[in-house]
C-alpha cells in the first residue's frame, strides 16, 4: 500500500462537471489500494475574482487581510471536493492549513512553510479517510492566516509529501508535463519523460508555469519525486526527480526563453573598488530584481563596463536609477535596451560537456543572431539576443541539439 | 469609554459601497471614543451562491463539509471590511470562528456557542484596533469548522458582547427595527422602541425576521441589551433589554401572524390514558414539528378530540400519520385544514390583566372571523383562523388594541 499525495490545479477543478473527473481519479487510486492526500487549489478564475474585489476596495490592500480574502478559494474547492466524494460513497475529511498545522513564516502573500502536522493527517488516513488539504495557505506562528503566492498549492503537496514521506506526489495540471521548449513556436517540441530538480530550476520561464519554482526547491530538499501530469488525459506526465546516472547521458533537456527582459549597460565607468557595490545597492533598494550582471574592465583605459539585465517592468525605474548613478560615478554613456530576450540551454549532462557553449553560440551565429551577453551556470547557458529572433533561436537551437529525438 | 459590539447583515454588505459606509459607522463610533467589535455576515446573495454550488454537487452534502463550504462567505465579508477600514488608516484585525476561539457543540449546520476567547479580543483591542470577526461559524472541541444556522451573525455579535460584557450590542439590518406588526398589511403599525426579551422571543415571525431567536435567548441569558437599527438610516431602532417596571404599563406590545399553518384535528377518540403520548410520540419520529396541540375530553360520551397545528410543508405526512393512527386508535373522524393562519397578541402586560383574551376574541368576532383553536402561553395568546381573514384580523386586533398610538 502506497502513500500518494496528489494536486489538483484551478483548471482541473473550474467546475463541478471537473470536480466529479477529479474525485473518480481520487477514488481510482485509492481503489488501487493507495492512501491518497489530496491537495487542491481555488476553482479556476476565483482567485482572480476575489483579488478584483480587493482591488476595487483600495489600491493597496492590507496584505494580512488580502490572505484571509484569498484563502477562501482554496476552502471552498476542499469543502466542495469532500462533497463529492462522500456523495460518492467515500469516507474523507478537508483540513485548512490551520487545521493540519501548516506551519509558515509571517511573510504574507508569498509565505513559506516551516511544518506539517503529519500525525493528524495519519490519523485520518488509518481512519480510512481520503485526506483533501486546502492548498495555498497556512498559518503563521501568531495564528495568521497566510498565503504561499501563486502556484503555492504545488509547494503545499510537495510540503505534505515530504511531511509524510509519501512514495510519489502527482501534481494534475493542464498540460501534458514539462517540454524541451515551447510547443506553441517549436512543433519538434517533445515531452520530457524524467527531468532532475536542477534542470526543473533551470527551466525557469518553462518549469514555472508548470510547476512553482519553490515547490522545485522543496522536493529537492526532501527528496520528493514529482511526477508533473494532466488531469485531462491518462498518458504519463514528467517525473522530477533525482539527478539518476543516465540522466548525465543526455547533454541537454530543454530550450528555455524570456521575452521580458531589459538591458542597460554603463560603459566606460572610472574602474574603482566599491563601483559595483554602489550600483547594484542602490538598485536593490529600489526593489529592482536584477538577472544577469556581467563586468568588464579595460585595464589599459582604467575604465569599466557594468551591464546587467532586468525584467521589462522595472525598465523605466531602472534607467532613471543607471542615468543618475552613471553621472555621479563619471560614467561615459548609459545603454538601454527594453527590446532584448534571453534563451538557454538547460542540461546536468553540460557539467561534464565542454561543447555545449560552442555548438550554442555556432547555432545562432549560422542564423545571424548576435549575442548580446552570455551568462553560465554550472547546467544552463543563456544568451541575450534582440526579441525578434527568439522563435528562431528556440527552434534553431532544439534543432541543433537533435531535442526533438529524445536524448539529444 | 464604552464597548460596543456591531453587527452588519448581509444587505449592509451587499457591495463595496455598502462596506465603505459601514467602515464609515464603525470609524464613527471608535472615533466618539468607544472600543468597537464588528460582525459581519456574507454578503448578500453569496451563502445562497454557495449552497447552490453544494446542491448542484449532490442533493444531501455532506454537513460537515458544508460549514467548511458555507465558512467561506463570512470569511470574505470580514476580510473586505479588514482591508477597507484599513485603507481609511484605521488599526483593524480580522478574525475567523477558530481564531477567537468561538466554540460550539458538533451540530454542524446549527452548531450552539458553548464559549468566546475574550483574552485574545481585549488585547487587540488595547493595542487599538477595531476587531472585525467572522459572523456565523464557530468551531467544535475537535477543531471542525461549524455554522450556526441562517441568521447566526446575530448569535455572533450577541455571544461576544456577552463575552466582553460589551455595554451594548448593535444588530444593523435592512430594516428599521421591531414593528407592532408587518407595515405592508397594517398601516399603522408603528416601530417600538424597547421590547422585553421574552416579548421579542413570542414575537416569533416578526421577530424572527429581524433577530434570529436563538440571539435573543443568548441575549436574554447573558442580560446583554440588543439594540436593532438600520444600517441605512440614522435614528434609533429597538431595544431588545430585560423587561422594566413601565414596560407592564404597555399591555401588548404588538399583533404577529403566521400564514405557514395547518391544522389537524382526530374526533372522538376512545379516552384512555396514554393516547397523546402514543400520538404524538408517533409524530415527533417522523420529524414533524408541532405548534400547539389542544385536548379536550368529554365526560359523557367517553371520547376525546385531539388537534394541532403543524407547518404547511409538515400537512400532507402529518395527514397521513393522523388517518393512520386514528384507525388505530378507533377515532371517528379525521379533519384537516391547510388553509389556517395563527394570528397572535404578545405582551409582558397582559401577565397582570385578565382582559386581553377577551377583548382579542371580542375584536376577531365584531369582523365575523371564527376562532378554531386558541392557546395561550404567559404573555401571548394565539388564536388559529381562516388564512383569508389574517390581514383583516391583523388590522382589526391593531387598531382594537390602539397600537398605532404607542403604549396601547
Amino acid at each position: 500500500m502506497a502513500l500518494i499525495v496528489q494536486k489538483y490545479g484551478g483548471t482541473s477543478v473550474a467546475n463541478l462537471e471537473r470536480f466529479r473527473n477529479v474525485a473518480k481519479r481520487v477514488v481510482k487510486t485509492k481503489d488501487q489500494g493507495n492512501n491518497v492526500v489530496v491537495v487542491v487549489s481555488a476553482m479556476a478564475g476565483e482567485t482572480d475574482r476575489l483579488l478584483t474585489l480587493a482591488k476595487e476596495a483600495t489600491g493597496e490592500p492590507d496584505e494580512r487581510e488580502l490572505d484571509v480574502l484569498l484563502a477562501t478559494g482554496e476552502q471552498v474547492s476542499s469543502a466542495l471536493l469532500a462533497i463529492v466524494l462522500n456523495s460518492m460513497g467515500h469516507p474523507v475529511k478537508s483540513f485548512l492549513g490551520h487545521q493540519i498545522k501548516i506551519g509558515t513564516d509571517s511573510t504574507h502573500g508569498k509565505a513559506r512553510i516551516t511544518s506539517v502536522d503529519a500525525d493528524k493527517i495519519f490519523s485520518e488516513l488509518r481512519e480510512g479517510r481520503i485526506v483533501v488539504v486546502a492548498g495555498f495557505q497556512g498559518e503563521d506562528e501568531q495564528g495568521n492566516i497566510t498565503t504561499l503566492g501563486r502556484g503555492g498549492s504545488d509547494t503545499t503537496a510537495v510540503a505534505i509529501a515530504a511531511a509524510l514521506k509519501a512514495d510519489l506526489c502527482e501534481i494534475y495540471t493542464d498540460v501534458d508535463g514539462v517540454f524541451t521548449t515551447n510547443p506553441n513556436i517549436c512543433a519538434q517540441a517533445r515531452k520530457i519523460d524524467r527531468i532532475s530538480y536542477d534542470e526543473m530550476l533551470e527551466m525557469a520561464s518553462l518549469g514555472a508555469k508548470v510547476l512553482q519554482t519553490r515547490s522545485v526547491e522543496f522536493a529537492k530538499k526532501y527528496g520528493v519525486t514529482v511526477h508533473v501530469r494532466s488531469s485531462f488525459y491518462e498518458g504519463e506526465g514528467t517525473i522530477v526527480c533525482e539527478e539518476e546516472v543516465d540522466m548525465e547521458q543526455v547533454l541537454v533537456s530543454g530550450v528555455t526563453y524570456d521575452m521580458n527582459q531589459a538591458r542597460i549597460e554603463i560603459a566606460r565607468v572610472p574602474d574603482r573598488p566599491g563601483i559595483a557595490a554602489q550600483f547594484f545597492t542602490a538598485i536593490n533598494e529600489a526593489n529592482i530584481l536584477v538577472d544577469m550582471i556581467i563586468q568588464t574592465t579595460s585595464l589599459e583605459e582604467g575604465s569599466a563596463n557594468m551591464a546587467f539585465t532586468i525584467s521589462k517592468a522595472d525598465f523605466p525605474k531602472a534607467l532613471k536609477l543607471a542615468r543618475s548613478l552613471a553621472k555621479e560615478l563619471g560614467a561615459k554613456e548609459v545603454i538601454a535596451e527594453d527590446d532584448v530576450a534571453k534563451v538557454s540551454m538547460v542540461g546536468v549532462g553540460m557539467r561534464s560537456h565542454s561543447g555545449v557553449a560552442s555548438k550554442m553560440f555556432g547555432a545562432l551565429a549560422q542564423e545571424g543572431i548576435n549575442i548580446k551577453m552570455i551568462s553560465t551556470s554550472e547546467i544552463k547557458i543563456s544568451c541575450i539576443i534582440d526579441t525578434k529572433y527568439t522563435e528562431l533561436a528556440v527552434r534553431s537551437l532544439h534543432e541543433a541539439f537533435d531535442l526533438g529525438k529524445g536524448n539529444g
